[in-house]
C-alpha cells in the first residue's frame, strides 16, 4: 500500500481532495483546531452521497428481500463481546518503534536479515547519520565519523558477529540486544522495545473516572516498602492466578503497575466495536425469535466502527472511524457452498451497478494460508484505487466459528431447531444445529472513496471562443448523486425564480432530492453542478413563461433538449427509476 | 423523574418493554452476557421505525429547505472542542456513595438539612439498620442496638452538634467530616468523599495504549525516594505550572499520580462526543464556504452521541449511549427573536403531525436561573410520558455564545462577512459578525420511545363467538410504521403466494416498505401486523384469482374493503402522500 504511485495517479487524489474540500463532500475533523488524521467530517454534499450509498445497500440488502432483516445495535457492547470474538485477544499488534528514524513498525512484518551477516542498513541523509553515530558511540564506546563515512563504520560493525556487535579490545561498553528484525526504512537494529498495541479503543463505562482509582490505589501500594506484597494484601486471592499473578512473579515493578491498572479498571471496560458484525451474532436468538425466521436469513447492518490503526492513509480509505455495511447469512451446514456462490454473484453485480469503470472492480480469493483457521472460503472485493488493487469488501465462509464462540461464552444455546428435518448424524428428528454463515462485510466509507475516484473524470473541451478549458465533472450514477436536479432560473427576475421554486416543491413532493439555485451565470452554475455530479438540470428561462417549456441539461453528454415544465417531474422520476 | 408513577402507567411501560422485545423493536444490548443496562440494539423492527423517524427529520429540516443544509461529523473530535465548548470542564459531576445504602448520587442535588440538628434518618429495614450500628461503633466506638432501635440511637445522636457527632466523655474515637448534606434515599450522614466524574466518555487515540505507558513512567518514579522531587526531575519546565504544579503542591501522593496519568495520557486522549452540535460550530466556516451560504441558514446534524450518564432509567429514555437530531440555525444578530418564534412553531408543529395524542406535547420556558448564562431564551418541547413530563427537545437561543468560543479558542475567524449592509456601530460597510444562533436538538432515541408510548393502544372488543378479548395495536403514524403495507397471501397455494409476491415487488419498485407474510392463519397475521403497526394488510384470497380484486384492510378501523389488485399500489401510494 505505501508503493510511490505514479504521478498521474497521485495528482487525481490531491485534486479529489480538493474538490472534497472546496465543494462539500469531505471536510478534515476538527480541522480549525489542526485537525485530526484519522476522522473525517461528511460536509453538505458528502453526507448525502453516503446516506444515497447506504440507502441503496439497504434497499438491496434488506427491503428487497423476504429472507433478510436489518438491526441498529450499539457501538459499546461487554467486553466478554470481543473476548469470545477473538478481538480482545487478536486485534493486538507488537509496535517498536526505529531509534534512529523515530519510525513506528509492526515487528511481525518487520525485515528480518539473516544473522549473522551485513544488515541493508542505508543512510539517506547527514541527520540520520549523526543519530546512528552518536546511538553506536553511546552503546558501544565507538565513534564514527559524522558524515558520509558512518555508514561505512555501521556497515563494518553491522558484518561481525550477530551482524553489528564490535569484537575484540573496543568491546563495547553495553550490548544491544538483536531482535531478529530491523526497521523497514532504513535497515536499524537499533530498537525500542516491542510494545502491545489493541486496535480496539477502550472507555470506562460507569459512574466513576477509573483513572482517579488507578491513581489512589496505585499510591497507596507504591507508598508501601515492597511493592509485591503490598499487591498481594490489597487483591488478595485476585492476586494468585491470571494477568496480576504472572506480572507479580515477573517481579518488574512496571509490568505489576500495568497489571493492578488492569485489574482496577476491568471492572468498567468496555470497547468501541471495531466492527459491527459481533451484534448479528450476539443477538442472533433474538432476532430469529421475535421475526420467526428459519434458515437460511440474513441479518445486516450499517454503522460506525472504530479501529485505532497503526498508519492512517489514503483520505478516507483508511481511518480510525469509519463505517460497515454487512451482513450475516445463516444456513444449513453443507449449504454454504451454494450461498458463497450466490452472494458473491449478487455483491460484484451491486458494486459493478453504481460504477462508470465495471473493470476496476475484481474478487481475490484467500490463499490457503491467509484464511483465518474457521473459514472455509474467502474471497475479497478489490477496487483498483489510484495506488493499487486494495480491499472494498471481504466476503468469507464462516462455517458455525462464531455462533460457537459465543454459545460457549455466554452459555446461552444458539442452536436452531429444524423439527422438519433429520439430524444427519443420528438419522432423528429434530435436527438442532448451529448455522453456517457467509458473510459480505463492506466498508461504507471506502465505498464512498471508491465512487468518488470512479466518477471523478475530467474532459478537455473547445469554448465557443475556441478557447481549450478542462471541465471536470463527477459522473456519480444519479441514485448516488447528492443532488438529483437542479432547477435554475436563468434570471432572477420576471416570475422566473417563482416558477423554478414550484417545480422544486414538486420534485421534493415526488421524493426527488431537487435543489434551487441562482447564484452566478448559468454557465457557472452548470459547471458548478458537473463538479458536485448532479446529473440533470432544469432552466426555467423567459421561454418557460410564454410556452411552458423548460431547457433539461444532462451532465454527461452536456446535450439540451426542451420539455414541457408541467411533465419535468415525471421526465426526472423516469429517468432515476430506469437506471 | 424518580416519582413513583402509577401502577396503570408503570403497566404501560412494563407492556411496551415487554412487546419490544417479542416484536423485535428493541432489545437489550449484548443480552446473552447479562446485558448492558446503558445501551440498547435495535432490532428489524425498530431499526426500520428509528429510520423512518430520522428520515422525516432530514427531510422537513434538509431536504425540503433551501436555507438548511446537513453534515456527518466524526464521533471523535480533538479535546480542544470540548474546552472550548465548556463540556471538558462543565460536565463533571461531584459524585458521592452512602456508605449506608451504597447509593451513588450527585453531591450537588442532596437533600442540605439545617445544621445544627436532627438529621432525616430513615431506616427501612434490618439489613439497614445493622450497617449503620456497624458504622457508628467503629467510628464512634458507641454500640447502638441493632434492631428498631438502632433508628431511635442514630436520631439521638444526629440531634447533636451538626447533627451527629456525640458529645462529652464517650466522645468519638474518630470523627466523621459532615459534608452538608445527606444521601437522598436514606439520609444517611455517612459519605465517602466526593469524586469527579466527567460525563464524557474518554478514550485514546494513537498508537501504543497509554495505560502502558503511565505504568511505566509511575514504576519509574514511584521507585525513587521522593515523589515530588523525581517527578520534577521528570517533567522539567511542564510540571512547574498547570494541574501537575498544583498536583505537586498539595503533596498528596495520588493526586500527584492522577495528574501525572493525565499529563501521560493526554497527549492521544480524546473524548466521544456528548452531543453532535459542536460540529456544526467547528465546521461553520467550511459548510459556509463551501455552500456559498450566507445567514440565514441553518447546518443539521443527526447521529450518536455518548454520555456517561449517572442514572440510566425508563428503557431508552436515558442510556449512555443514543442519537440524536440539532440544528444550529445562524442568523443576524438581532433577528434571533423571530427565528426563536419560527422554530418553535415548526418544531412542534412536526412533533404533533405524527402523534394519535398532540395534547401529550408541550412547551415549557426555561426559567431565568435555569437559563445557560449565555442563552437569551430556551424552551423544552417536553411529552407526558407515562411517569411525567419529560424533555423531548430542546429549542435554545445561544447568541454568539459557541462561535465565539471557537473562534477564542482556535483562533480562526469565524465571522461573517455582509458586504451589502452596514456595521450598526461604525455605520461602515462591510458588517462582520459572529452569527447568532436557534439550536432546536432533538432527542431522536427519545423520539422512538415518545412515538411509541403514543401509539400503544389496547382495545376491548367482542369477538364473533361473543367473547370480549383485547386488541393491542401500534397506531404509528403510517410515515413512521416499519412496514406499510402486509401481502398476505390467504393460504399458501393456488397461486395465491405468486401473485403476492408480484404485489410486494410493485409496492417495493414504488418506494413503499411492504412485507410478504404466510406465516399462520389470518386472524393471527392481522393481530400481528396490528401490534407492529403495520397500516394497511392486501390478503389475496380466491376471488383475487376469479376476479383481481383483493382486500384492503385498515390497521385501526379493522375495516376490509375489496379494491382491484392492479390499483392498489397507488391506492397505498396516495394514502402514504395524504397523510
Amino acid at each position: 500500500m505505501s508503493d510511490a504511485p505514479a504521478a498521474k495517479n497521485d495528482d487525481v487524489m490531491k485534486k479529489l481532495v480538493a474538490l472534497c474540500k472546496n465543494r462539500g463532500f469531505v471536510f478534515q475533523s476538527s480541522e480549525i483546531y489542526g485537525g485530526l488524521k484519522s476522522a473525517y467530517d461528511y460536509g453538505p454534499l458528502g453526507a448525502e452521497l453516503k446516506r444515497n450509498l447506504m440507502a441503496e445497500w439497504w434497499r438491496d440488502m434488506v427491503t428487497t428481500r423476504e429472507n433478510v432483516v436489518g438491526i441498529d445495535a450499539s457501538i459499546i457492547m461487554r467486553p466478554e463481546v470481543w473476548r469470545a470474538s477473538g478481538h480482545a485477544a487478536g486485534f493486538a499488534d507488537p509496535l517498536v518503534d526505529c531509534q534512529v528514524s523515530k519510525e513506528r513498525f509492526r515487528a511481525d512484518k518487520a525485515p528480518r536479515p539473516a544473522a549473522p551477516g551485513p544488515l541493508p542498513i542505508t543512510c539517506p541523509d547527514k541527520g540520520v547519520a549523526k543519530t546512528y553515530a552518536e546511538i553506536i558511540e553511546k552503546n558501544f564506546a565507538v565513534a564514527l565519523e559524522r558524515d558520509g563515512n558512518v555508514l561505512n563504520g555501521l556497515k563494518a560493525i553491522s558484518a561481525t558477529e550477530f551482524g553489528f556487535f564490535p569484537k575484540g579490545a573496543d568491546a563495547p561498553a553495553k550490548t544491544w540486544p538483536w531482535r531478529g528484525y530491523v526497521s523497514p526504512l532504513i535497515g536499524s537494529p537499533f530498537l525500542t522495545a516491542e510494545k502491545q498495541f489493541n486496535l480496539m479503543f477502550r472507555t470506562a463505562l460507569g459512574a466513576v473516572d477509573p483513572m482517579q482509582e488507578v491513581a489512589e490505589i496505585t499510591a497507596r501500594l507504591t507508598a508501601q516498602g515492597d511493592l509485591v506484597e503490598a499487591v498481594k494484601a490489597h487483591f488478595g486471592k485476585t492476586a494468585e492466578s491470571g494477568a496480576l499473578a504472572k506480572a507479580l512473579e515477573s517481579g518488574e515493578r512496571a509490568k505489576i503497575l500495568r497489571a493492578v491498572a488492569e485489574q482496577v479498571t476491568g471492572a468498567s471496560m468496555v470497547y468501541l466495536r471495531p466492527e459491527t458484525a459481533q451484534a448479528m451474532f450476539v443477538q442472533f436468538k433474538n432476532v430469529m425469535n421475535s421475526m420467526s425466521l428459519k434458515p437460511p436469513f440474513g441479518i445486516a447492518q450499517m454503522g460506525k466502527s472504530f479501529r485505532n490503526e497503526v498508519t492512517v492513509e489514503h483520505f478516507i480509505f483508511r481511518s480510525c472511524e469509519f463505517e460497515q455495511m454487512e451482513m450475516e447469512f445463516f444456513c444449513e451446514p453443507g449449504t454454504q457452498g451454494g450461498w458463497m456462490d450466490y452472494w458473491k454473484e449478487q455483491r460484484m453485480a451491486w458494486w459493478r451497478r453504481f460504477a462508470n469503470h465495471p473493470e476496476k472492480f475484481k474478487f481475490r480469493p484467500h490463499e490457503k494460508d491467509e484464511l483465518a483457521h474457521y473459514a472455509d472460503q474467502c474471497f475479497d472485493v478489490e477496487y483498483e484505487y489510484p495506488w493499487g488493487w486494495g480491499e472494498l469488501e471481504g466476503i468469507a465462509s464462516r462455517t458455525d466459528h462464531d455462533l460457537h464462540a459465543h454459545q460457549d461464552a455466554s452459555g446461552e444455546n444458539l442452536e436452531y431447531v429444524d423439527q422438519e428435518k433429520a439430524d444427519p448424524k443420528s438419522g432423528k428428528k429434530p435436527w438442532k444445529y448451529l448455522p453456517y454463515v457467509i458473510e459480505p462485510a463492506a466498508g461504507a466509507t471506502r465505498a464512498v472513496l471508491c465512487f468518488l475516484l470512479d466518477a471523478y473524470h475530467e474532459e478537455e473541451r473547445t469554448t465557443a471562443a475556441g478557447e481549450k478549458e478542462v471541465r471536470t465533472l463527477l459522473k456519480l450514477h444519479p441514485r448516488l448523486a447528492p443532488i438529483k436536479c437542479a432547477v435554475l432560473p436563468l434570471i432572477k427576475k420576471d416570475g422566473m425564480p417563482e416558477k423554478a421554486r414550484e417545480i422544486v416543491a414538486a420534485l421534493l413532493r415526488a421524493g426527488v432530492n431537487a435543489k434551487y439555485d441562482e447564484k452566478h451565470s448559468i454557465g457557472k452554475r452548470y459547471a458548478k453542478h458537473d463538479e458536485i455530479g448532479t446529473p440533470w438540470c432544469l432552466t426555467i428561462d423567459p421561454d418557460t413563461l410564454k410556452d411552458g417549456t423548460v431547457t433539461l441539461r444532462d451532465r454527461d453528454t452536456t446535450q439540451q433538449v426542451r420539455i414541457k415544465a408541467d411533465e419535468a417531474v415525471r421526465e426526472i422520476r423516469e429517468r432515476l427509476d430506469r437506471c
